[in-house]
């Protein structure tokens, strides 16, 4: 019954694959649930640079501020590895981060049942594992200035620039907190208190946020020992928060307890537009246009957007059903052949899926 | 027949008995071998603020430039973790990496055959582990300037600078194509070239020292995919090197390779003066003096000063062989409970380890 406008923006390599396989699954919903989704497609990363000359076009950023959500693929690919960094892929992915304020990235990490014997951890450990990392997704190191190369007294050199203000902290750390009221009610701040300033602001801040929420505890931890409890004991965390080149880092190692960064859905969202849906994974131009890569990430990542954009929770729930359905039927892409089951084509599972809804 | 001045620097928490442990092991290795190993104490991180008001007294850097190597335990404890940054435990840590030049940590991460059930990680997945991550550890983000805290127009902020000049990259990326020399002739340089300016010097640099390595291959990795790739594909691994706050997270992480943390030793290779080593580990003040640490850490850091600082081969391989020994006899520290044996304390721990060396 409602009307939703959809920004989709493949990007590169599979990113295309996956997407088509997303919005393939939202035209199931729409039928199945009486909604109206219009999908209209945008340029992002190298395909942009190769059609416009820049990876985020200022016609895409209209379409996607004029839309009620985005969905992305992927971008990147060897094709514009050695172009200068203004001309990159992920320049485009970092600029709409920015442009559109998409400051709280959320990563779910789950282990389903079924794909419990793909991780490469051992079954009891992944059994259940059911958290989400809270990335803040628009400050830190991506974006501080100065950023760049100098040549001083002869030495060449390179600097990076790692800025918070506590209002970015605030504002990440306390959507945390809300999530984390609806969930196990356990917040694990992630930092480098012992050697980062920004870090020690950064717990500074999440002890104030917290006074905030008495019925949520609040944990830290140092970065270096969450790299190793994430493997050691995962079921220790319900929401994980931290800055952005942590939450990078952690939650690609943390698909792993999914078995495939193919499994990993995201929404970023924005503090005052649009929000932005996008698999974990990248591009994988190894594989692209291969019919291989697992639709799954887009496709969860589509239901997240039914969720947490449009508010319609059955919505989100049949698709996550579907999937479920599909992964216990055995149907497994190629990432995650560990885990027995039968091997079949990013298009047969999209199939399976969407007619499960 | 040798003649070594050994500073000791136990810190705190268990930093105390893991070196008094290795101490025990080296002079075992002096008698058995007939050399003669003078061992000089000296206060650092908690324990130095305590009695001398400082985290490293200037006595203590005296110690170590007049010492043929330096044998270090662990810092920091909940004691000093409200003290102003100055004051913490951990700034004496740094305070000493930068002022002896320690600027190449070297990880090696080794699943040993009695142990790989103790690992989170699939038993085939880890079973022959042996690679060795070269952290930079007197540069980046640990170290640049400005670090702090500021106010600006009301607003607060704080922040960190990644900085590195090309002659730091130099050098450790030669130090990584040196050990793979040795080894299995692959170089992992890990960064994140598709957001950091640091990254892309880093990338440059280490593909012009590897042209004076024609015979060791060269692989680049992205920071996040190798916090990934560490647990998917760990014997993909030769040589790893990577800056200083990624050689952190990801040794960590690589610890659980080994079936704890409690396994892992380095070396802190000095450019100008003695070397230092010291257990991956830290103090882990919840079971200081309670004679249940891992001290095989500690003792197989002893085994890298005796091979890389004093060229006794054949003292450090029967260090390692006894530690060897000690496992396959089933002896297990409370870390190491997951992989069955006979749970023992510290000493008990040692003292098998020394008589069989
Ligand atoms: C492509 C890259 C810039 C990006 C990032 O580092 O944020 C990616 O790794 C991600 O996690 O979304
Ligand atoms: C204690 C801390 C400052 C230190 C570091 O971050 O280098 C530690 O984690 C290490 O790995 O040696």
């Amino acid at each position: 019954m409602g009307n939703y406008r959809i920004a989709v923006l493949p990007g590169d390599g599979i990113g295309k694959e996956v997407t088509s396989g997303a919005v393939e699954v939202l035209k199931a919903v729409g039928i199945r649930f009486g909604h109206e989704f219009t999908f209209e497609y945008g340029l992002i990363g190298g395909a942009a640079i190769d059609e416009a000359g820049t990876p985020l076009p200022e016609e895409t950023l209209r379409l996607c501020r004029e839309s009620d959500a985005v969905l992305l693929g992927a971008v990147g690919g060897p094709k514009w590895d050695d172009n200068p960094p203004h001309l990159r892929p992920e320049k485009g992915l970092l600029a709409i981060r920015k442009q559109l304020d998409l400051y709280a990235n959320l990563r779910p990490v789950v282990c389903y049942d079924s794909l419990v014997s793909a991780s490469p951890l051992k079954p009891d450990l992944v059994q259940d594992v059911d958290f989400v990392i809270v990335r803040e997704l628009t400050g830190g190191i991506y974006f501080g200035q100065p950023s760049g190369r100098v040549v001083e007294n002869g030495e060449e050199k390179a600097v990076d620039t790692l800025l918070y203000k506590k209002e970015e902290i605030e504002r990440i750390v306390r959507m945390a907190f809300i999530l984390a009221r609806g969930r196990k009610k356990k917040v694990t701040s992630v930092d480098k208190a012992n050697v980062l300033s920004s870090s020690r602001l950064w717990r500074e801040v999440a002890e104030e946020v917290a006074k905030q929420f008495p019925d949520v505890t609040l944990e830290h931890m140092l970065v270096d020992n969450a790299a190793m409890q994430l493997i050691r004991a995962p079921k220790q965390f319900d929401v994980m928060v931290t800055e952005n080149m942590f939450g990078d880092i952690l939650s690609d190692e943390a698909s792993m307890l999914s078995g495939s960064l193919g499994m990993l859905p995201s929404a970023s969202l924005s503090a005052s537009g649009p929000s932005l849906y996008e698999p974990v994974h990248g591009s994988a131009p190894d594989i692209a246009g291969m019919n291989k890569a697992n639709p799954i990430a887009a496709i969860l990542s589509a239901a997240m957007m039914l969720r947490l954009s449009f508010g319609l929770t059955a919505e989100a729930e049949a698709v996550e059903h579907a999937v479920r359905q599909a992964l216990d039927q055995g149907l497994r892409t190629a990432d995650l052949a560990p885990s027995g089951g039968r091997i079949v084509s990013t298009n047969e599972m999209v199939e399976e899926i969407k007619t499960a809804v």
